[in-house]
């Protein structure tokens, strides 16, 4: 079986792609340049934790990086260069809107439709979990229910939209990943919305990581500013 | 009003350009680099048509070239560059299902849909019509109902999926830009999908753009070869 992911170079996604691995599938990693602050970041943990899975030499694995930044230079939002500051705070309070970026999940996950599509994948997943919910509203479920049913419908049958964590929250994830017997090479991951080499620990993003790791009672690997 | 528009330079989106400068609408036209064979072409007819309205001088509109040729470059469709040849016959034999591009109006249509949510638009317009139900999944009505849910679900209620000649054919699209105050330029239009200067007047598109002008008893203002 193939499945197409979309690998942000995050905590959740990297859990996605440790546990279909672990399933057994053949895995098709897209990871996207849309403008953010972060981006080049997210993409070195990308690259990096693929080339922790290539260096096992067991995994059936591929990675693709699609830009498309000049077709969200248009788009306004926080999370992107050209717009304002990230805000600092809850991952929950009204402020973190400003990191909306409209519709990305539906272009992100439209263009990994098409590329399963293409390639006879069967699935596409998406990393989206329950704390996502309150502030992205292309991360809820009726969101996701709705893609699900438009995506079959756009590929005739061919392409099932999964998204296995969209009622976990972080914390969930993270036992998830612990409990995988495929490695998830959280040291790697990159979960900061901020334009800097080191997680600043203070963006709704970082805090909602480091509550995930308290909650499991495991340390964050990763450093932080 | 605001709308963001698909902009092919094709005769359907043509006169859906000038059905809502008609209707007073400020018009966002977005045209899309995909790597097909006739990509130039369009790529020309779209500029000329905006030029030709912008000559006139009494229409709010904007034009934007999005290149998604990296993003496409994984994707299998004979209407591809990357692709075997365009087939030729009526436009609804099966055969034509090899210019279907998986995903192509749902990939389209969100990055329109974000560009809208960005600018304040409240609607994204595509030029889908009863002619292409046949052979394209991603421009049946089901198809259209469920991705009018799907955005309206990622963009919290702001923008609505309008495709007002979904039951149209081709003809009746045809008789709909003719009965215009506002002038569509079908003499710059490309329809044709064949990668060659001189419309082909063999391809399914072809076909179907000759059929419809006969149908309403006009004399097609293109060449063909």
């Amino acid at each position: 079986m193939k499945v197409v992911i979309g690998l942000s170079g995050g905590m959740d996604s990297t859990t996605l792609l440790g546990d279909f691995l672990e399933q057994g599938f053949e895995v098709h990693c897209c990871s996207f340049l849309y403008g953010s602050k972060h981006s080049s970041y997210e993409m070195q943990a990308a690259s990096e934790i693929i080339e922790f899975y290539h260096k096992k030499n067991s995994f059936n694995l591929t990675h693709c990086v699609i830009d498309l930044r000049q077709a969200f230079s248009l788009f306004k939002s926080n999370l992107l260069k050209t717009g304002g500051k990230i805000p600092e705070g809850h991952y929950q309070e009204d402020s973190m809107k400003q990191t909306v970026v409209p519709g990305r999940n539906l272009i992100l996950g439209s263009i990994m439709a098409g590329i399963a599509e293409s390639i006879g994948a069967e699935f596409i997943a998406l990393g989206v979990h329950a704390g996502d919910h309150h502030i992205y509203p292309d991360c809820r479920p009726q969101f996701i229910e709705s893609f699900r049913e438009t995506v079959n419908l756009s590929s005739e049958g061919k392409v099932l939209v999964t998204s296995p964590y969209l009622y976990l929250t972080k914390a969930n994830i993270l036992s998830k990943g612990y409990s995988l017997k495929v490695p998830v090479p959280y040291h790697l991951t990159r979960t900061c919305y901020k334009d800097q080499d080191l997680a600043c620990g203070k963006c709704g993003s970082c805090r909602e990581r480091l509550e995930a790791f308290e909650t499991i009672k495991k340390v964050d690997p990763i450093k932080y500013e």
